[in-house]
């Protein structure tokens, strides 16, 4: 059944031989330095595509969608000005959720309303830009869809984590800029924790709850001759404490002073996380546990066991969000995924997720491509064994020839007052 | 009584009608951004000083003065883009000590013993570069070299401190690049912890036992626009917890996640140290102290008390090491600042600490001077009440004013392989 406004509208696109439609993107998950520069890719193409109409941006992800809470990005970043402050802008303009949808097989009440909030929108296609849940949530959408014989909107991942440990992509967007802070931050430490001629180790704890990736990148520290780190521990390996301790002991004998990276993930031998242990033993004054990182908890061992001055760092939220040292590598290819993505819901594609492929590492080549999403929301993306050396407390030559290309490249930050200038969303 | 060397000496330089010395200087306290720009400056002008010969640095302060661990400096930064190279590297190059002269009224043994070296080595000048703890060992140098009637040594102190605290000086160098950081830091961190529709608190702990100026640049990352930090305490006003938690609660009314920046050395009422209250009740799993920070204090209290989502971020050594993100004002005042201690004291400066004077804000204009050392090593520079907030809980526009120029400009840092390159002393 077709009403009058609508058949008014198929003759005037019939006429145009162009049926426009309207692009709805989401950003969620924990933010990245380069997440927004994809959301920048996928406003670009959208502007350009002549099957695009407006481009709507939901705020905080899912629940924006499922609440109308859109912007005109059209609009709003109709600028390219506006555009290149947002590449340089740290976190998700757009907000993030820590929504999962329930399987539509359960309940179908939020799919049926994003469905319906969709055509009311007339979305044709809805890009969503995030890590493993909102993965989840772009294949359960796109499942619905395929279900319920509703194939004119197209729904599309596009992958961002720090921690790298999406599947099926040789790397995320946000994982460079992350990795290059990284490198660069354990540099500098590395200048200051050998300044007294004292034994002392200085701990630096990395994110990875599940995979090492990050915490490898420590390693590129080393590149420009810097003697650091001396001991790596990625998630991938059970930790044994008495290993640690004799890797210590024996690297001490060598320098007075170690600079060690640990995952946050680290795991005793019996699976247990290592920071576990502190935090169940551990309380303040009120009698509450304290959550302790690993590192601390190290830290603590060490003061016990080898008896130096230990301390701990926590590169916290400032390893996804220093985008003032985002990787030019990264950024590129985080606009170009955005670009692809929306490129290819526009050609037919649909229900799948954008991925980087590396074509060389010398010269560093990479090519954007599609995998279902079916394929990536499973599972996680480890550090294969075989790059961690055997003894556990290091990384191996082709993991530095992995992380190398990643890295490289110096985006041009704006100042302005002495500090970088970021791009909101106008209230 | 002059030997026959001696004269000989003597009447070269008659003939040549210039006394020539060597120069020695040494770095100590913890480390900054700038500490190697003053080095710089201290090198620069003793090669183009026509009384300076040799340019020697001692490794690890004092500790490398008394032990003979001395190094060329003369030779090994000849090369101007070495030179370039140690501006741009953080901590100090070479080295640091923590050790503290007794005064030569008790104990002349380490006195007489750097005398002797001194004049082993020619030393005319003695240039001593760090905070309060280096002051003092210059000051206590000099004061001996005057009671002993030793003037052909002349000995200057140079400031450097992250945190401000040196009195009689406007600013030391290295306070600016530590600000530019957390001002940064702080506007990147705000965009990542607002993305969430949730209540959520986030706490950032910044450098200072004894003064508050490092954190009160937290308020500069509001000067593009920045709606962060939420809430300011600074070491100088005592601290009640219940204030504190009737602030966030008043807050909170306004908007759902706040940024709330605090001096690791926040005070009680009673004047102990917040930290203190939790290292003193909790343990580890090996019944040993946690020793904890404030924000970490302040986040378990924030949970137990508001309920909401907490964290607590601690920018630990990257505020003092991170020199891809120096202010240019503050490696130009740093390398400014080492030249003028040299060319002071050849001119027949000794026993003073050179310092900035503030000449004008708008344009910012500073010029170096000269403070004698007895009036720098007793005391604290702290903020002054007038320029914290009635309530306590941020700072005031004077504040501002105060900060602003000294964060402005960024300096051309050198990347290779993705990474910045650091200049090392060579083995």
């Amino acid at each position: 059944m077709i009403d009058t406004m609508q058949l008014g509208i198929l003759q005037k696109e019939r006429r145009n031989n162009i049926v426009k439609k309207n692009l709805l993107v989401a950003q969620s998950g924990s933010p990245s330095a380069a997440i927004n520069a994809t959301l920048c890719g996928v406003v670009e193409q959208g502007l350009a595509n002549e099957k695009i109409d407006k481009i709507y941006g939901a705020k905080n992800g899912l629940m924006g969608v499922l609440s109308e809470r859109f912007v005109d990005l059209t609009e709003i970043l109709e600028d390219p000005e506006a555009r290149q402050q947002l590449c340089r802008t740290p976190s998700s303009v757009l907000g993030a959720c820590r929504m999962k949808l329930s399987p539509w097989e359960e309940t179908v009440f939020e799919y049926e309303k994003a469905i319906s909030i969709f055509r009311k929108y007339n979305i044709g296609y809805f890009i969503y830009i995030g890590g493993s849940h909102s993965m989840d949530t772009a294949y359960k959408l796109s499942t619905y869809c395929e279900a319920h014989d509703i194939h004119d909107i197209r729904i599309i991942g596009v992958p961002k984590t720090i921690e790298n440990d999406l599947p099926n992509t040789d790397h995320s967007p946000g994982f460079g800029s992350a990795a290059k802070y990284v490198a660069t931050t354990i540099a500098e430490i590395a200048c200051d924790c050998h300044v007294y001629a004292l034994p002392s180790v200085t701990l630096v704890e990395i994110a990875g709850t599940e995979s090492g990736w990050l915490t490898a990148a420590s390693a590129l520290a080393r590149i420009n001759g810097e003697q650091a780190p001396d001991l790596i521990y990625l998630c991938e390996k059970p930790f044994s404490i008495d290993r640690f301790l004799s890797d210590v002991r024996d690297k001490m004998t060598q320098k007075h002073s170690l600079l060690i990276a640990v995952s946050e993930g680290l795991r005793n031998e019996d699976g247990t996380y290592l920071s576990d242990s502190l935090q169940s033993h551990a309380e303040d004054v009120f009698g509450h546990k304290i959550l302790a990182g690993v590192a601390r908890f190290l830290e603590e061992i060490l003061r016990q066991e080898i008896g130096c001055k230990v301390r701990s760092v926590e590169l916290n939220l400032m390893q996804r969000s220093a985008s003032h040292l985002a990787s030019q590598t990264d950024i590129t290819e985080a606009i170009r995924i955005g670009r692809v993505a929306v490129a290819f819901a526009v050609e037919g594609g649909d229900g799948e997720m954008a991925c980087i492929k590396r074509i060389s590492n010398e010269p560093y080549k990479s090519e954007m491509s599609f995998v279902p999403l079916d394929t990536v929301v499973h599972g996680v993306k480890k550090v294969p064994q075989e790059w961690i050396c055997p003894e556990g407390n290091d990384i191996t030559q082709e993991m530095m020839e992995y992380l190398l290309p990643l890295i490289q490249g110096e985006i041009s930050c704006s100042y302005r007052n002495g500090i970088p200038i970021h791009f909101h969303i106008p209230r």
